[in-house]
């Protein structure tokens, strides 16, 4: 893609290189540390997604949490580990490939000390003086780790220094010493871990002498040829009660040991405050007291603040904020994103929504984006963010019937590719599907900026139109002078009260029964019990939308209970780190929640169920809202292959089902089938996802049979 | 190791070969299948663990689930995955591995329909009619999976049978179809999940007939060379209501396609009811219900119930209720059992106590036992479970002292090492140390097997001498004689009130106040509060204590409340499947429960707290017990290594301090902590821990670099 070079005046700034140490930034594009659960037991997919924000324009790619040696253990998270050679040689893989596209490669040295999870080494956790984790089980088991001893403390320094000769060796430009969100050096910075009596506790700088030491001696090591850089949280909140004035004196103490501060917040009891959903705070919320900090040092700082705006980073370096803007999440939504910049195409920024899922993929096993289809696709399936392969046939009209995630996602796709026409047609009058009335709710406003690029994309996309306002039959369809359909109706909420724990519709409920609503009613009809109702959610689902719904019922004045069968409401926000903003709203809104209740039966104005032990349960309520399950709306697509004569005598080649029409997912992975669709549009089968290229690690028999 | 055989006679029907279908078990062992989280991941440690298993005697070893395609990819949960060749050559190392010693290679075929995790391959869940899983947020995450067409359900055939063909060339001698445990097959049986109109919906021989066909496919692609097994759960509960009658008119059915049924119990729901832990029902308790089966088929039948006892193994194949003797537990406990049952040495079986840290660990990454310190290592650090390397130089005296789980197992260990003399020594008159009167809280009795199986080689051993109620202290240890001391002094409660959550005293605790209690001072020293009290149990750590007093405390008829600032009561065993039977006796005895609550404070006949909105909390109590946080008593080991001239004067060449002394962890890693002093006994520094072996997965960077 040519692109005419014209930054825009006032980012140049983010432009202008930037010497750390003995190396020098290409731009103030920083990409941060940040987990993507390939590590190196994936390398393909770990070097290809990390060479890719190279190619993108990032200055510096690093890797996430690298694991130092055995007592910092942390299968099965799937670390970068960088203990030995054979672990080397992945991490070199990574290195060429970043240096590959002009960017410093960075590797964050880690070790969890009393958070670490030692499954298969099996040593006792280390600690600054032999207090739990404040992590609750089940997520961390009880049990006390070791008190350091003063062995201990110098065989982990060595293992940091033999890690950064060896990332050094390796080709990394900049060596990262992890001492924030909660793990070693960040417990013995902390007098809620360290209790010590000796040189290594009781003030602030011996509670730093570990860390500063460690620091000391890698740059020792590696110093001359490595930029050395150290990650602090400076402000954790709770029982950790780390302040910025505590992180001022710390920068002022380990100023001359480092050429570059990477700055954060939070520690693993309050990861919301860094890795922030939208709904918590706003983008740049934490440049202020970066920017404290940063008076206290003469070398660089990068900072994270979930920033996406292109002016608000130029401004944050302009007033002396930060030198260097960090971004873990805007890099995973487009990797590209500096590139844009820098050929003044912000308009064509994937901005990054805040919602999370990234950070709920992760801990399920692997990274994934709900903005960016190819996240984690670079080298299993050869996806580019950037780049279509053209259609060996372009002479296709495609009819996209739905403008949800899923078939904007689709249209957008096979018009890059070069289809001669794909129309887009909608019922409603907007773009977005199920998106824009949920993007209403309470916290979820930056959920549009999902519709706001496709929205762009499409205006740009001559060989693409969007069609509102025009509800479509399988005849219309028939008759749409199509080649190809594509159907995204998506799902809608069932009104039966089944749930994923029943399958069966709710005892008692009437079809139609007016005191009882679906969401859709709610949000897309506006519909509204009586004033002052007293209003039940039941929320078998977990996700947004029980609590989203009860929370905007209780801003408008009613009384709102949930009910759910969960052990907490809005279960699976846990796994975005938005449950705490979430249940903290409804708690302020005096919405009362009744946890590990299943309904059984409804009456008029009555709901009754059973408790954990199979107690009964039973409330009074003027309206009861359903959010338990949803289904397919994939009439129009059984319509169309069910009368194969029909479509045989219509101008349709081939009928595809993409999305929530499909299977009501996570806006995400609705997203990622329209876009698998558009990609593998011309393969014998689209429905059958192409085999993806598996990581070719081979098995060295020998050594294996002989014991 | 040569024994003279003598097989108890009672036990002779155990070791009678049986054909299934073309092959032939050469006993009644069977190791069935069960998640290793080894998988094709780690083929080393895989293939090394399953080899001792047929090494031990065991008949037929399988594998755990083995997901025959990406709509059925498991990651993260490293299934041993057959998709294609790269796969089959990790198999391969497996199967060989197992077949050199004389066993059988088993194969379980798995499918996860709705419950499919598909991290990586991201397609939609199947599903026979689009009900979600009803597993709860966020263990799975909401969605509703696609209902699988026609299409869908010949291609997932084509899927296991392409899997039972390369199964049969890898060398496979058993295919094992998975229609149990809540997964695909299980699903289309089920009328919970499955409510399709067609000809694979309605009856019980509509619902069947996915599965039976499958079956049939199978046996007509490898019938002639293999086995052809398949996996029922006979009977479950909750919403899937699969009653044995249901299995028996199944197994009728699939009678003539299969050459061995291998039966088991329960769902995604009440995994309980088959990995049952000791404290829900006694050993044996599903004998009857799989007899009942079995009278239904003419085709062998291999059963599991928590069977350790080799008199009930026999009698149950005896009197006809099952053929062959199903385990997974007791083989990872004791590899060697069916050779010791061979062997007449019965005593020397290391017995599986059914707490079930197998699958809490197994669910963390990586299979571990609380009995067997060598299960998984067998590969990693190259131990196996009956053979120890002699001691380059016997001539030692090791002084052990404490006699609980490390110690007994690091005094097993060196005198099996043939340590010349090992005197393992303890304050009290047992053997155990916490574990016995931990053993005494309600339905933790079998937790004894671990001290009975050590007691037994102990006396056995002539180099091991077992010193009863005696304290040593520092200069006691220095003039005892001993050339080496292994200091195994274990763990205590807190009595401050610091919590995890606090690492602080509770404000307001008076020293010695003689109404707060800690576990020890109730279950060792025997103290209550005066009849009729009511006491509230403070649990921070959420395993088995907190609740185990409460329930000690109530069924003596104290009202008992539990406060934790958890989600749930004993949050650790939901690790262990533990937590519904332990909740469900709490509820019943009418122990009340205040859940998300830190104290903050406590004063006489009050203790006072916050909710999780920081809502004040405050109860009226007559007596506190702490369960907060476990500390290291390691008084005598910190003398002992602080007074270095004292110990140069001594005979004394090296102390260890090893178990909960050094970090109070699960008791199967205490024990652990031991074990690999024993085998490590003579390294240059036995305090760390030699690094283990890793996978030796190699790059093959071809394929890497070229995009």
């Amino acid at each position: 893609m040519v692109n005419v070079m014209s930054t825009a005046e006032h980012h140049k700034i983010l432009f202008e290189p930037i010497a750390i140490g003995p190396k020098t930034l290409r731009n103030r594009f920083y990409n941060v540390p940040h987990g993507t659960a390939y590590g190196t037991l994936r390398p393909g997919t770990w070097a290809a997604y990390r060479a890719v924000r190279a190619e993108g324009g990032w200055a510096a790619v690093s890797t996430e949490f690298s694991s130092v040696g055995p007592s910092s253990d942390e299968w099965p998270l799937h670390s970068s580990d960088f203990w030995d050679e054979e672990d080397a040689c992945r991490h070199r893989l990574m290195v060429d490939s970043v240096h590959d596209h002009g960017a410093l490669a960075s590797i964050e040295l880690h070790h969890g000390g009393a958070q670490a999870l030692r499954r298969l080494s099996r040593e006792p956790a280390l600690s600054a003086s032999g207090l739990s984790s404040e992590v609750p089980p089940p997520s961390y088991p009880p049990e006390t780790p070791k008190t350091m001893t003063l062995d201990d403390i110098e065989r982990v320094q060595r293992s940091f220094v033999n890690a950064a000769v060896r990332a050094r060796d390796v080709g990394y430009d900049i060596v990262d010493v992890l001492a924030g969100y909660g793990y070693l050096f960040a417990q013995f910075l902390s007098p809620f871990h360290n209790h010590r009596t000796d040189r290594y506790g009781g003030s602030l700088e011996n509670r730093a002498r570990f860390w500063l030491e460690t620091l000391s001696q890698v740059r020792g090591a590696v110093g001359a040829d490595c930029a050395v850089a150290t990650r602090l949280s400076i402000e954790t909140q709770g029982p950790w009660g780390h302040s910025i004035d505590d992180s001022v004196a710390l920068v002022r103490m380990g100023d001359p040991l480092v050429d570059l501060w990477d700055l954060n917040f939070g520690s693993s009891l309050d990861w919301e405050t860094d890795i922030s959903p939208s709904r918590l705070f706003p983008e740049g919320r934490n440049l202020e007291r970066i920017g404290r900090v940063r008076r206290a040092t003469e070398k660089p700082v990068v900072g994270v603040s979930r920033l996406t705006s292109p002016d608000l980073m130029a401004q944050a370096v302009r007033s002396g904020l930060i030198d260097i803007v960090g971004s873990a999440r805007q890099s995973i939504a487009d990797p590209f994103f500096p590139t844009k910049v820098q050929e003044g195409r912000t308009e064509d920024i994937r901005e990054c929504m805040g919602i999370n899922y990234c950070i709920s993929s992760l801990d399920r096993g692997n990274l994934a984006c709900a903005q960016n289809a190819t996240a984690g696709e670079e080298f299993r399936r050869g996806w580019h963010p950037e780049r279509f392969e053209p259609l060996t046939n372009p002479e296709v009209n495609v009819l996209v019937v739905g403008a949800g995630p899923a078939g904007m996602e689709a249209a957008i796709g096979l018009a890059r590719r070069g289809a001669e026409m794909v129309h887009l047609v909608d019922a409603t009058e907007h773009l977005g599907g199920h998106l824009r009335p949920v993007a209403g709710l309470s916290g979820m406003r930056e959920w549009t900026r999902f519709i706001d690029h496709r929205q762009i994309q499409i205006d740009k996309l001559p060989n693409l139109q969007f069609i509102p306002s025009t509800r479509l039959d399988a005849t219309d369809v028939r008759n749409y002078g199509a080649s190809h359909v594509v159907v995204a109706t998506g799902a809608r909420w069932l009104r039966t009260g089944a749930t994923p724990g029943t399958h069966a519709p709710l005892a008692g409920l009437v079809e139609d029964a007016d005191w009882v609503y679906t969401p859709e009613q709610l949000i897309v009809e506006d519909q509204r019990p009586a004033e002052g109702s007293h209003i039940t959610v039941y929320d078998t689902e977990g996700y947004y939308m029980g609590a989203g719904l009860a929370q905007l019922l209780a801003d408008e004045g009613y009384e709102v209970a949930v009910v759910t069968p969960h052990v907490q409401v809005a279960a699976e926000a846990d796994m975005t780190l938005e449950s705490p903003t979430i249940r903290a709203a409804l708690h302020r809104s005096g919405v009362v929640v009744h946890r590990n209740i299943s309904l059984t039966a409804t009456h008029r104005r009555r709901v009754v169920g059973l408790g954990e032990f199979d107690e009964p349960f039973s409330l009074e309520t003027d309206a009861l809202v359903l959010v338990t399950m949803r289904a397919p709306v994939d009439k129009l697509y059984q319509e169309l292959i069910s009368d194969r004569e029909a479509l045989a005598d219509s101008e349709i080649q081939a009928v595809h089902c993409v999305g929530d029409a499909l299977s009501p997912r996570a806006m995400a992975e609705a997203m990622f089938d329209g876009h698998r669709l558009a990609r593998e549009f011309e393969s014998p089968d689209p429905a059958i996802a192409h085999a993806y290229k598996r990581e070719p690690l081979r098995l060295t028999l020998q050594g294996y049979r002989q014991r």
